[in-house]
Order: C-alpha cells, then sequence, then structure tokens
C-alpha cells in the first residue's frame, strides 16, 4: 500500500543513525537497553521488515533457529513453554528470523534432530529448553561449534565443555515470594508441594519456600511433599497435608500442583494456595501464581543467540531474570475466611 | 544406541512391503486407514526417522512447512491453535517433516511472509488457520502455484482460482450437540452468545444453536447476544440475558465467553453452560465444552499438504471432521439444582 519502511525512513524517526537501526537488527548487543526499545517500538509501529534474501546473501546466515517442540501435557503446565514459544517467534520475526520446529522423544533423540536440520536446512542455531542434570546436548552442540542458548541454566558443571550462554528465571526467588506473600497473610504454617529431589528447577523451587520459613523461625518438618506434576497428585498431597498436619497454607512448584491444592482445601475457608508459571487456568479460577517474564526471556535468549552469530561472537552471557508474583483471591488471608471472596474449583 | 530402525525393519514387523512402508511416510494418501494406523504405530514403537538428507537430494523437497503463529490473546482461545501446533508439529515429525513459524500483522503481512519464506528458506508448502470471508492468502498462493493445506473451509468461492485443500470442524455440529445436551438435562430457555454476525465460523456456531431451537419448536427471540470474545464481554451478555429474559442455559462460542457467563450464573443455580474449545481452563473449571479433535485435523492437513508434494499430485481434498461434546458439572440439569454439585469461578 504505502512506501516499505527502510531502515534509513526507522533511523529519522527515532532520531539515530542508520548503522544504529541496523545494530538494532543485527547486532542488539552492541546497543544500550534505551535505544534498543525505542527504535523497537519504531520498527514495530512502521512494520518493518529486514529484507532477508539479501541478508542472506551478505551473512551467510539464514535466519531459522531450531526449537524442540516438547508436548502440552495437561495443558496447564505446557502452557508456559507455549507462551515461550510464541514470545520467541515474536522476537525473531521482529529481526526477521524465524523458529523452526520439531519434535524428539529424549535428548539423544532431540541431539539425532539437531543433526538432521544442519545436514537438511540452513540453521543458525538451537534455542534449548528444560535443561537439567547430565544435560548431553549442551556438550554435543558445544562440541560440534553450533550457536545455541538455553532456557534455564546448567545444572551441573562437568556435562558442557565450556561456559555457554543462558537465561534462566530465579525459580528460588518465586517460591520465596510466595511464601512472603502467605506470611503477610497471616500464614505461618505453610506447606510446599513440589516434586521429587533431583531435578534442578524443582529443588531451586523447594529451596525458596524452606529458606524463607528458616529465615522466619518457621517449622518446615511435616510440612513438605514430594509428587508427579498432575492436578490429581496436588489434590492428594494437600488433602494429607490437611488431615496429617495443622497446615494452612500451600506453596506448589506448577499451576497444575495447586489447582489440585485448591481443590482439596473448598471445604477449608482461609486455606491460602499459591502456583507457580500463572497459566490461564490460575486467572480463570482466582489463583495466586509465580509468573514468569516469558517476553523478557525469549528477547534475551533471542539477543544471546544472535550476539553469537554475528562476524565477532560476543562472550557467552548468563542472565538470572526476577519472576513476580500474581496475587489473587486463593491466596487466602488466615483472618478473613468469608467463603464469598474465596476462589472455588468445580469437580473435574 | 541399538541399530537404527530402517523401512526393512519397520515393514517386517507390520507383515507389508518396504513400499507400503515408504508410502505412509511419503504418500500416506495411497495408503489405507487401517494400515496407516498400523505401520504409523510401529514407526512410533521403534523410533523410526527418515534419513532426510537423502530423500531431500532424491525429492527436491525441503520437509519444511511454514505456518503464520498467531496471538496467544486470553490464553484460552489461543489454546486450540497452540493444540493444534503441537498435533501438526508431531504429524510432520512422523514423517520427517518440520515448521517453520512466522509471525504476522495481518493477510497482507501474511503474503509478504509467505515470499520471504519462499526467497530465503527451502519451503515446501504452508498451512493456513483461521479462512475467513475475502481471504486473499488462499488467491495468492493458488496462483503462484504453492502448496497449500488450509485448517478451515473457504468461506467465499470467489476468492480463490480454483478449489483447494482444506480440513474444518463442523461448528455448527457443535453447538447443536451442546444445545440438545442442555434440551436433555430440561432446559427449553436456552441462549446463545457468540460473536457478531460476518464470521464464517461464528455464524456456523450460531447456526447449530438456532437450528436445533427451532426444530424443538422453541423461541429463540431475544436469546441471541453478540459480543466481542472475551470473559468481560461473556460476563456481560450472560448478566443480561438473565434480568432481561428467562434464560436458564446458554451455549458460548468459545471457552472464554462460556467463563463470563459461568460467573454471572454462580449465584443461579441451576443455569447451564457449555462452551467451545475444551481448553485446559473448561476442564480445571468443571465446564462442559465442544472439543475439536486437532490431532485428527492435523494429521489430515499434514496427509493433503503431502499428497499435493508427491511426482504425481492428488486432487484438491476437502474434509469436514466433528467435533465432540464433553459434558462436566457447569451443564446443570434445570431440575437438580444443588449448589454443592454447581462449579464455580473465582473472581479473577
Amino acid at each position: 500500500m504505502t512506501q516499505r519502511p527502510t531502515l534509513v525512513t526507522v533511523a529519522r524517526a527515532a532520531g539515530v543513525s542508520r548503522q544504529t537501526v541496523s545494530n538494532v537488527i543485527n547486532a542488539p548487543h552492541l546497543v544500550s537497553p534505551e535505544t534498543l526499545e525505542l527504535v523497537r517500538s519504531i520498527l514495530d509501529d512502521v512494520g518493518y521488515r529486514p529484507n532477508l534474501a539479501a541478508r542472506q546473501l551478505r551473512t551467510g546466515r539464514s535466519g531459522n533457529i531450531g526449537l524442540r517442540m516438547r508436548p502440552s501435557n495437561d495443558g496447564i503446565n505446557g502452557a508456559v513453554l507455549d507462551g515461550f514459544l510464541h514470545a520467541l517467534t515474536e522476537a525473531a520475526q521482529a529481526a526477521g528470523h524465524r523458529i523452526v520446529l520439531f519434535t524428539a522423544a529424549d535428548d539423544d533423540d532431540e541431539v539425532r534432530g539437531y543433526r538432521e536440520l544442519l545436514d537438511t536446512t540452513n540453521i543458525d542455531g538451537f534455542v534449548l529448553t528444560d535443561t537439567h542434570y547430565g544435560d548431553s546436548r549442551t556438550r554435543w552442540l558445544s562440541e560440534s561449534g553450533t550457536a545455541f542458548v538455553t532456557f534455564g541454566r546448567p545444572w551441573s558443571s562437568d556435562s558442557t565443555p565450556s561456559p555457554h550462554s543462558w537465561v534462566d528465571v530465579d525459580g528460588a526467588a518465586g517460591t520465596a515470594a510466595a511464601t512472603s506473600h502467605l506470611l503477610s497473610l497471616g500464614h505461618t504454617r505453610i506447606a510446599f508441594i513440589g516434586w521429587p529431589a533431583g531435578s534442578g528447577t524443582g529443588d531451586e523451587r523447594r529451596a525458596g519456600w524452606r529458606r524463607t520459613m528458616l529465615d522466619a523461625h518457621l517449622p518446615v518438618e511435616g510440612l513438605d511433599r514430594a509428587c508427579a506434576d498432575g492436578i490429581q497428585d496436588g489434590s492428594a498431597a494437600a488433602a494429607d497435608l490437611l488431615t496429617t498436619s495443622d497446615a494452612t497454607a500451600f506453596v506448589c512448584a506448577s499451576d497444575s500442583l495447586a489447582l489440585g491444592a485448591l481443590g482439596s482445601a473448598r471445604r477449608s475457608p482461609g486455606v491460602g494456595v499459591v502456583g507457580y508459571d500463572n497459566t490461564a487456568v490460575a486467572a480463570a479460577v482466582g489463583m495466586s501464581s509465580v509468573a514468569q517474564p516469558l517476553e523478557l526471556v525469549a528477547r534475551s535468549v533471542f539477543d544471546s543467540l544472535l550476539a553469537q552469530l554475528g562476524p565477532s561472537p560476543a562472550a557467552p552471557v548468563q542472565q538470572l531474570v526476577a519472576p513476580t508474583l500474581v496475587a489473587r483471591a486463593s491466596s487466602a488471608s488466615l483472618e478473613s475466611a468469608d467463603p464469598r471472596h474465596a476462589p472455588f474449583v468445580g469437580a473435574p
């Protein structure tokens, strides 16, 4: 319709040089955060699209980034990875890049997926999710010299020969905020429902609760439950805690667990529940939850990957970002146990 | 670890020829549904992966399929497209194909996205979602000779020069099933909450409710509401219907609308609510909803696309599949208005 916007028109609107606009698109790590935000908002406003074919010829890069898509499970916990995929696709698109999706059965299969993509499709690099102890994927990518960034920190130092770029959310800070929030509402017998020990992510979330309780000189004995990650598991753990302990609140490692706990607590007014991941389900049932800043994570992951692809690759960047607590009715102040204000969950 | 499975080992396990296994992977439209299912389950079991590089050399095809990713909105209605993306990625992977994701602001921008992908990346074809009246995308793809399949029927015959392959879910059948279900529970004053007239999908869903009511010789006047697609909109429409009409049940065009209606109906025991899309939120709050068979749709979309890519392309295939009703507590029999069995939604 109208004239296609160019680097020059965007530069003029932003009051910066053409080279700065080019850096925003191709090498954002060279640009200050304020300028990045200003120029990106103008790029969005004018609907600027980089001329991909020309850039590909110039740089030898394809703009294709590989990502393994994981199952959506019960549609609740998978939602956080779907949200990350949306944010990553948008961050990539804004710089003229695309996400190439594949699936895999396990780590070894994911590595086979990398090989196949590198063999058959022009791929610049990979984004990995769900890092864990003994992760064989990062070692393979490092040794093959492939660019990659993980959403999730490396959980053991021995699996990867050299430090790599990662972005992660501080899960311990999230459950610490959830615990402090329940303390401020008058709860002192606050239980934790999480996963069995041994997963980095799960252990972190348990540690945030535990540290906050001990710092407040409150007991944790008999208030810690580990189970599989499902609504029924959370419901069973909460029902058990309500009968075997005097717990009045639950901090949960996921919204699935918290939703189950909320169901078990519905006949006990004043019991507080906080979930993790702030899914659409949490919002719909009025459940407090810890929110991961997925847009910030996706943008940082993409920028870190791009920084590795330029003519003078940047050093690896490690970034731990803070989650935020979204408080809703399920936090349930211990004093005001008015059932009209309590959230409810129907029988599934 | 173990020997990599080959076409021959899979054929032996299935008791079919090597060519049949090859057809299952590369030309599934040539294989009977029973054989397809048998061979695919064996391919899954043994973790067979086609040798992509060799096939790409042989066929000149890349195995890359482009798809525009849409925003997730409130995380409820966007969930159905996320579910479709999961199913499509898995169907594609099973035949050694991948999904290349991009985003776009509107139809024109999506067409620019096609051009850029075709210019810069080896793409075999596209999958389109959200077909609508005056859709310019299918015309462009048809005229450029690009292979594509739509999830969604063409809503006007004049926009595309020739018939193309599509798979759609029969939305009218879905709301008809929802209405019949509420009738069977004793409701006769059943209202519809949907979108303004003019969207093909929305009009179909309204038509299924209307036809079922008229077939039962029941009135529809004053029971039809149109609004934007959000929780607040559904809540306002239901509150208005509860005060201005004697409606006792709501059939809704989406789970977002139904969730809002459920909130407005929480102080009116016995009011029935049925949503559409059977999202995780519907399951979590005990809300009845119409489920689209996304795995079947994704597999059919992928098979139809593959049928266009072979050496002797198949004729376009049009496929309308039936949704199913998932009944939960929110259907609320008019007779047994026991609040202990009613689902509840907390204040957001």
